[in-house]
């Protein structure tokens, strides 16, 4: 096991109705706010109407900036924090998924920064302040509810990038898994990939001598997919959703990773993918992640094998560990199908016109992954054994 | 699964070297510190030695208090509290195991209240400010490094009381693995024995759809009988210590029991027995916990066919579901004897005395347990299985 730093101070408030106390729970910190949010899907579903009865009971004065669009754009961004710095904003409230929240995220760091927001994500310059980010989260995917983690695209550039820095992680999140009941489907199957590819990327390790954390993984995995394959039949099941959500933050909080090098090739290939296609986040890894296991699981088979029987359950012989693994991601592959999530690049009309292009992106002048370590060439070579 | 909060602010930092940084971290908060601590033991060890020699190069002035013991006293905090009046005390530095951070927690809430500190054990009184603590932890078992809780022994009244509020909880926690090895080993058993039971405290519930907590809680204790079994072989494995290390701080920060109705039947039964004859808090439980688990498990065959199965690996039909509870209760009590706890009473010399007065004071107006409600007959009756 590896030295390691933990710390999670975000304040988790799970369960039903919890999203009508936002007022309140707000009032301590605040009493001017933007209210951050997507499309008009939570005017549809009565969320914008109960955020707004609530924080007009507290007496707290907002600002809206709706609009937020999955792979959050740097042009909103600048937008919000033209207006936190117009009307004098203390706090941000972002409701939506991981898309509103990182943007929020990204809004609370620029205004406290004099230049262009960009310049922190682009590493050019460094964020030293930000405002208080709290959520209410409607689509658990992300994990950006607890996580110190931004992820903006700049279109202007092609160039999806992410940002971690503990002074925007959020002060509290609400996750109340009725909110997600009124997800189009895809989207419980998007995030569901995505927090599986969470874990997965702190799991798949060198690192030796990691008993807790490879069965917290493991634990968290077989809850998911459980109760995933429960939603797809009984889609307001809440039971089954309140483990989803649960499932989201624990995976993306870290304690699933300390200790442990960790691999995050997955996340870069895709990033690159959707930065180009704006496909959604969770579709590129259900798609990348099997190709991507096929193409490493022989640089550390015991590890792979651990995953194919304790998490996808195959049974069999260890004497031929590649048929074994080979029957794990066939499964997973068929679990993503099962959810409603391609697996392959044709299936979301992508061809093989930009995979150099991406691959350079990705790792043209370094390597990217720990499990192994992945140039561009390795990276066209998982893109190619996407396609079809 | 129920509505609930969960915070766990404190920075945990994990690993070899790590206590050797504890004057730097301590820094950002104060200048003025007391350091508390136990017995001769980290002197004996060089840690002492590694302390003074951290706080001073980063130019901390601090005063000392030394003398901690097991099942903390009151008279000691009374101590600290007039020592942080006299001198000034901005800090709190627990050096030890929970015992130690227990009576650094009580001393922190002493020092800014004007009455005695047992006035808010006993619950007359209202914490509304504490001094910062920190710990360096020297024992994993009672999870005190990252809980906002405490408990303190009123000698003077044999009463043996905890506290929890947020005040309390440590702003950071170091904890290397590497400091337990010179731990005697029926300390390792103790604290083995005080992590499974904040596990099983979580774990025995009535509440359903519970489906991450159980398995998290399965794949704890399961790393914690592995590892304390290499222990048992050999004592100064890193690895398996910075499993044990883990899994009590995890145990007990209450990730695993957030959403569940919680038990602590047995925490309360054990607090009386150590109130009276002051037994290790850990083998009081390694006794008490099979007896409960006896006395209560016709309440809910499931949960503990799943701990048989899921926890103690028992096979077998599920037909006869007592003679498979039974097997794994006998497991566990066979594992507590393998790492050199007591399982009966009368191994640590308690005879039938005090049951009465026990079961008193710990039911006598009211009823313990979230899995069967016990009063205080009940209570008797527990005890008295565990007699011989």
């Amino acid at each position: 096991m590896n030295n390691y730093e933990f710390l999670c101070p975000t304040k988790i408030i799970f369960g039903k109705d919890t999203h009508k106390e936002i007022g309140a729970r707000i009032k301590p910190y605040a009493d001017k706010v933007l209210f951050h949010y997507g499309g008009g899907s939570i005017k549809a579903s009565g969320l914008y109407d109960d955020v707004v009865a609530s924080l007009k009971e507290a007496g707290i004065q907002f600002e809206e900036l709706g609009g937020v669009k999955p792979n959050p754009r740097l042009e909103l961004v600048h937008e919000g924090v033209k207006l936190c710095r117009e009307k004098g904003i203390e706090f941000i409230l972002a409701v939506g998924g991981g898309s509103v929240i990182d943007s929020a995220k990204a809004i609370a760091m620029g205004a406290c920064y004099d230049g262009d927001v960009w310049d922190i994500y682009s590493g050019e310059a460094e964020a030293k302040k930000a405002l208080p980010v709290a959520t209410i989260l409607t689509i658990p995917a992300a994990g950006s509810e607890s996580s110190p983690s931004s992820v903006i695209t700049n279109y202007a550039t092609k160039r999806k990038v992410g940002h971690t820095t503990e002074l925007i992680r959020p002060v509290f999140s609400i996750t109340n898994p009725e909110l997600c009941m009124t997800l189009p489907k895809n989207q419980m199957a998007n995030g569901v990939s995505d927090m599986m590819s969470h874990i997965f990327e702190r799991y798949f390790t060198h690192t030796q001598h990691t008993d807790l954390t490879d069965s917290l993984c493991e634990a968290t995995l077989r809850t998911i997919t459980k109760n995933a394959r429960i939603l797809v039949r009984d889609y307001e099941n809440y039971n089954a959703w309140a483990e989803i959500v649960q499932c989201g933050s624990f995976a993306h909080n870290d304690f699933l990773g300390v200790g442990r090098d960790q691999d995050w090739a997955c996340h870069a290939m895709e990033h690159e993918l959707s930065a180009i296609y704006d496909i959604p986040h969770g579709a590129g890894l259900s798609i990348l992640t099997p190709a991507w296991m096929r193409y490493v699981y022989k640089e550390n088979f015991p590890m792979f094998m651990q995953f194919a029987v304790n998490v996808m359950g195959v049974s069999g012989t260890f004497r031929t560990p590649d048929e074994m693994i080979n029957v794990a991601i066939d499964r997973l592959e068929s679990f993503y199908r099962e959810i409603g999530l391609p697996v392959r690049l044709c299936e979301v009309n992508i061809d093989a016109t930009h995979l150099q292009h991406m691959a350079d992106m990705a790792a043209g002048t370094k390597t990217i992954g720990g499990l192994k370590k992945l140039n561009a060439d390795d990276v066209l070579s998982i893109y190619r054994m996407a396609l079809k």
